[in-house]
């Protein structure tokens, strides 16, 4: 656990996707190709059993080793053909091991990852339906705007967080196995080559491509793009926590436990702790995209540089997506709405957030342009119901009662009930597809 | 043209996504939802003409404008209505406009350069089907290594742009109408709002999403994303072209017209000018990436400068993306492989980039410890084939034409072969599909 | 002026780093040259002054014309060598152009943009001094925290201000004419070659470095991040200006002309639009100056591609900060500052916030742990003075008038006059510096 | 050590900025705020003992009880504080704690990182001095050019280090304490917080700036460009390392210990491992770097998410910016320049190298626009000699020897010696100074 992993490798996704599980990921590689090589008859079945009975754990040796030839994998063939003899990595380069354990790193993890974003998702859903019809002051660059309900906000994040997952399961289902030897021919297994492939792929439960892809990089740049993708819609959700849970707004609030959200100097406060990391933690997401797609460029049969950063970009993309997605669904687990509040703030922000409406109504008797002009008058005033009765436009088409109802601050969310009910029926039918 | 366009912004995308395209795209928005408000009996037909029959186009007039309120529908929506009165953006607000024009020049330049991804790959599927066993030297970390086929290299680049087209459709499919007026909800239009957004999408032709994404951008970091894979894979041929095209391997040139890829200072140069263009525009789009996806976090209602920040970073990572692939294009229309260069070099590299297969070779006779002794000890010598046959181990084991076998430049492409056939293969039930 | 360009290209840097900036750039390298040459004596008078009669105007046509050859320095060579012969271009090459253009449009843009960084920060100061003790509520982790004074916010502006104009002074200073020929050598002028380029340099008024920088990228990079940060520095103040401005909040406003800040759908509303689009420019560095930092490894003696993705990468940073300093030249122009709404935000936030006040002022009595237990009991109560002074511990250390006093909104800002007053010297020690 | 810290953390800068660096410092700041509240007299000696006595240093734990409040310095205080007392953390918050750690460990990194990039810079200016006149082909856009010299790179190469040299001492020179309570007016020390400011500065021995700077974020940017930039100018160079040791040039390589550079399937092979991971580790940066310029704008008092994001982001920043200085100066202390290879290269590329060289020549005779025609029409022949000779234009004006001389090799570097001559003599200039 690193200084920072409490709040940057939160959740199930960091134990899955850290440097002791990209090493297991290796040595599962290595494993799985001495069982394909024994399917295919290129070694024996009690070869194979000696491989898969020889192992390596100390990620920190590992680490060390791996500098004398730029790569861990060439350290750990070593260990493992000094366990278990010839019979380790038939076939295979420095390349193939790191490259699939890449692939199998971001399997594990997106599974795990998918699972917690869909149950945030359904608690995501659950708010929508619940909250529906519960007003809430609309506000747009900053500024109070006419009203929206709370539920059509969380079917907003909703829809992201769906989105997100749909890409993530997309990547996932092109990891795929990377099994090419020195330069992608598999010269050395001879004819045995793709038979020896497709064994290994079925072992390790990744799709066999149509060819090696040591240099084409496409599937690590979907994976990342997903990844920043869903870290941008987590984002998204938790800023927008953090803003509504502020002492100004005050319309949401986490409800941790003891201990959560204090702060040393000020022991009062109720920080949404979870929904700031959950900010921080999205927030690494796109340089690290931006690193792997710059990094896309692999020259001739193994790259240079731009294969070896992919590494740490990669690990720390799944990792800070994996936090992120964690202290979302603890943010949404410990959220509390508070309706009144949203009432109060929709009152506070005063009858001019209905200019809109009172415009539209008043448009039906004296046209849009001059209804426009005789609003933005009222507007501006405290009391945006007197001014509008006593002004000479509005004041002849409309009586009080008229304003009063135009002015009512529950009678002017429009589709939004609507809209989260189609929301809610696309996310169900999507959970069920 | 701007000054850098020539090489920028070549190809037919340039103009399907530069302002002219984009203030298009927001007239049509215009029109066709006065035509959708007609179409649900909220204007007459006779207004929703005359909508359709205003226009604005002047780029620089509406650029300047824009900057009192921050963004350019406004002064459009302003200039319509002076056109052709209140019936114009009804129920609309700013950010439909542009957010919809958005998704619109999206559309018009994916399905651009869709086609002419297809066209790059059918050439170099072609390429590939050429010269499937095509032997050029193997290259790793900068250094010889056993030997590829020129085929192999290009179906990689082929499955790379396919991978690249398909996250594209993907995107492509997911572009969506944004309408919800002020917050959302189009509370303006009543109980009609989805009808009117549903005719809007269906004249448009482009898919009516659950409810309104004004603060949900998964799908325009989706499109980000996919545009940046699709530079990082041309970029990743354009750079593998550059390198072979240099004058230290010279395997592969650019046959351009008279002028391209010369030099003021030095004429006698064939510059492989494609390729560097379109290394170039794939270079913009990471960082142009990262913008979109670090802008993701809409704020409220509407973002005060994440959804401004978007604007210029899509349109310029639609353009880059759109040149690459042009450059790319221009430049594999122009490439001559010179297969003999290929062996020239393949001769060059010596016997040493055998050493894999003679040490397998070896191993059948001493086992693979003491055969990679052996090929080390003999792998350093100038002449790789004496020092075989003069070293105790291998000299044993392997007669002087078993050791002619080994090192024959031809005989070890492994199943480089059936690689290329299974690429072309997957490229064709894609094409077809 | 572009579509998007009232937002993203405000301000008097946008046309000194625009495209025809660019191309005058370029032909003053030209003029430059020729009479650089002639100093030394290569041409004669003559010729010189025939070579600084002709001139190239038309971007578009040089743009189009770039493609061929896939930079804009050749087309425009030819075209100057039509007018003026020879004499045009000695010694040379294409990159020299384009480089040296570069530093000429960044001097002079970063002189625009200093002078109004200058005046912006002048008007922070005079804020600063005004506000010096208006006390605000303190904010962290968007909680309500003991107050501040509005004046060391500004302080806190005016220092990163300053921070910037230093940062791109000193990528000012560094910025270097460009000047090496086809390779760096100036071979083709044999040892006349140093002091052409003295000459040049000096007519230029740009600093001659030791040896040519074609494939040595620092100062492009330095250039790129002076921009980033500065960017970042007044997109922080723009940001922090539309939260105060926020409805919620409301403690400042922009007093804008007619018709700024409105909008089309909400006339009532008076967005703070200038520091909205000096945000919305702001968000763009990152990704540009990552792009700039990504292609500074140049291969051998000119990139094929990392050279020319720098072109609108650095146009497009320098225009998009320089309209970020303009528009928050705009916004802070406009600036109110409500002193009394930050009483009435000061006071509604409670006493609570003076819990560390308390703390303090109790743990003199009973310890910091005691102390701290029983303010946390009391902080969470509606009426904190009633809650403290019921206490056991509180009340009996601390009477009524002691309460009141450790609550006065007024008396807790600590050291913020006398931070403001120290930031205040130092800004002033530096301008006249 | 991690996985791949191998490649992505050697040298001495990442232990000095790991996570275990960061607590030290954490508790350093803890340490010498109880001094400096002793100094002021808040605090007894004997109290300033106690807490300097106190210490944690397990990284692990923290990081785990970091999670519930979103920050390790709260768990650090609270432990500090079960050891020492209420004497620990006077005045503090937790980001002064945080951002003072890191404004130590950049510093101490910086110091570390300047002296083996200065060593590198000495062991590249012995080899410009060295071969300050061996000649190299010179390569444009990948094609071959007129020569240069092998020290002339190496001069290119030394003064984007000194560059970068010198940004790192700049940032470094404006690394600065953070001290301001939990709003930054140190309210809690009242009139003392000053003075406790200075005295901490003193023992911490870091600049004081004129007022806290928990929401002004320049330092911190400026930190992560000049990392940015030397991470870039360290790649430059090591990328260029593994062009020139690439066996199709082969004009550079890396005489490794045994065992370095090797590969599992290829042992013949050399490759250029250091320079490989110095291009790896460099690859990193942009992206890291961008991530902290779209941190800077922290909201209020403390950031909800922009401040976190910032640790792993520098941490690793830093790291990967030591790492690729380390590995460069392993790859530079191992490098073989073959001169005589350099010489072979040049001689392939053939006399069309010297196009420009006999173009200028000729001009003298028939004009430069005859002269150009020329000799391109020369310049695609095998043999440019005999083309020249036999061509009416050149053959008029050159005889055979004047050919020959004008085709010498070694006679067209131009300036290159002199200019690396003013090259070292800046570097030796800089150094002394």
């Amino acid at each position: 656990v690193g200084l920072f992993d409490g709040v940057h490798a939160a959740g199930p996704v960091a134990a899955l996707a850290d440097d002791a599980a990209w090493l297991r990921a290796m040595v599962d590689f290595e494993h799985a190709l001495a069982s394909a090589c024994a399917d295919v008859g290129l070694i024996s079945a009690d070869e194979a059993e000696a491989v898969r009975a020889a192992t390596v754990t100390d990620v920190d040796e590992l680490g060390e080793r791996a500098a004398a030839i730029g790569n861990p994998a060439g350290p750990l063939v070593r260990a493992l053909t000094e366990q278990a003899g010839d019979a380790v990595h038939r076939g295979a380069t420095s390349q193939d091991v790191v490259d699939t354990a890449m692939m199998l790193v971001a399997a594990r993890s997106l599974d795990a990852l998918l699972v917690e974003l869909s149950s945030v998702a359904a608690r995501v859903a659950d708010l929508a339906a619940a909250h529906a019809s519960t007003v809430q002051v609309g506000r747009t660059l900053s500024q109070y705007a006419p009203p929206v309900t709370f539920g059509l906000v969380a079917a907003g994040w909703l829809t992201g967080l769906d989105a997100a997952a749909d890409r993530l399961a997309g990547a996932r289902s092109r990891l795929a196995v990377q099994f090419g030897g020195a330069v992608g021919t598999l010269a050395s297994l001879g004819p045995d080559g793709p038979a020896v492939r497709a064994a290994l792929a079925r072992r390790l439960g990744l799709p066999e491509p149509s060819l090696p892809w040591h240099t084409e990089r496409t599937r690590v740049a979907e994976l990342a793009g997903a990844l920043a993708l869903t870290a941008g819609a987590v984002g998204s959700v938790a800023q927008e926590i953090v803003r509504l849970a502020g002492s100004d707004i005050g319309e949401l609030h986490e409800e941790g436990p003891e201990g959560s959200g204090g702060s040393t100097a000020m022991p009062h406060k109720r920080n949404p702790v979870a929904a700031i990391c959950a900010s921080a933690c999205a927030r690494r997401a796109p340089g690290l995209a931006a690193t792997v797609y710059a990094s896309m460029a692999h020259e001739h049969q193994r790259a240079s540089g731009a294969w070896h950063a992919e590494w740490p970009a990669v690990r720390d993309l799944v990792v800070a997506t994996g936090s992120a997605v964690h202290w979302l669904s603890v943010g949404v687990g410990r959220l509390v709405v508070d309706a009144a509040r949203m009432r109060t703030n929709l009152a506070t922000a005063g009858g001019a957030v209905f200019a809109e409406r009172v415009t539209v109504a008043l448009a039906a008797h004296v046209g849009m342009a001059e209804a426009r002009a005789a609003v933005t008058e009222c507007a501006t005033s405290d009391d945006f119901a007197s001014a509008l009765a006593e002004h000479p436009v509005p004041g002849r088409h409309l009586d009080k009662d008229a304003i009063a109802d135009l002015l009512d601050p529950t009678g002017y969310v429009g589709n939004a009930p609507e809209f989260v009910r189609r929301a809610l029926i696309a996310h169900r039918e999507r959970s069920s597809g």
